[in-house]
């Protein structure tokens, strides 16, 4: 598909996403997308720093988009620090304080404010990075080998 | 791409890397291709277990690709197990006993022989886990936002 026919296909949310993947990228953070933490939860942008520091970013694309998520506290738990991102139209002030901000579009972000940090235990780190590396390898296996996810 | 180009595209090497990826995937194992250990050394394929083990598969097409390998030794500190795979065309007697032998072709392999394991200090693991994520993820970006790469 060519960058232009996957702009179309995907959600303001998923826009969103996409300009956090990039922006990361130039704080030497890896990321991927709707991982799964834990059953129940799907992370919008799941960042991996350089240091091994896990990051969640949630992507929201309107206010009822924000209020009718009852799971992100849910989040907290995963990574090191959480990050909400929106659009500029976004009403701001309806965010938790305490919490990360990341203005974004489709093509790039900038973080605003960055929310307190509460380091993963090791052991908890271990898994997670772990996850984020197979969760990544099969993405990028199916991408490379179209032909692989129809055998196993 | 479809397939069937991808396929045409790649060399006899990457085509036996193909077989190894999609093959690992039945022993639970995620796999990267050409990622690079440390300075001067890319891996042909990297297993990643569910466990956390590490895999290095070097795959050889031909007895000169084989004989012309100066630095295999090298990989054998990066991994808890070492594999070469080859084509059944293979003269495996080549091929060093206390090593690891994978048959592979362009759609699948099989493990014939499974190399004595020398498993990484924890620290190493930690490092390795973590290349090995960035790596899947970088793929993984660029695979779906061809755009990305242009940026940073």
């Amino acid at each position: 598909m060519t960058s232009d026919l996957i702009e179309s296909s995907l959600m303001p949310g998923q826009l969103l996403a996409r300009g956090v993947s990039r922006h990361l990228r130039s704080h030497d953070f890896v990321s991927v997308e709707e991982l799964v933490p834990s059953q129940g939860l799907r992370v919008d942008v799941m960042g991996l720093g350089p240091k091994g520091e896990i990051w969640i970013v949630e992507c929201k694309s309107s206010r009822v988009d924000f209020q009718s998520d009852r799971k992100w506290q849910g989040y907290l738990e995963w990574c090191d620090r959480f990050f909400w991102a929106v659009d500029s139209d976004f009403p701001t002030e309806l965010l938790p304080d305490d919490t990360g901000l990341i203005l974004a579009d489709a093509y790039d972000a900038e973080i605003i404010r960055v929310g307190p940090e509460t380091r993963l235990a090791p052991a908890r780190r271990r898994v997670m990075v772990q996850k984020f590396a197979r969760h990544a390898a099969i993405r990028a296996q199916t991408a490379r080998d179209p032909g692989f996810v129809h055998i196993y």
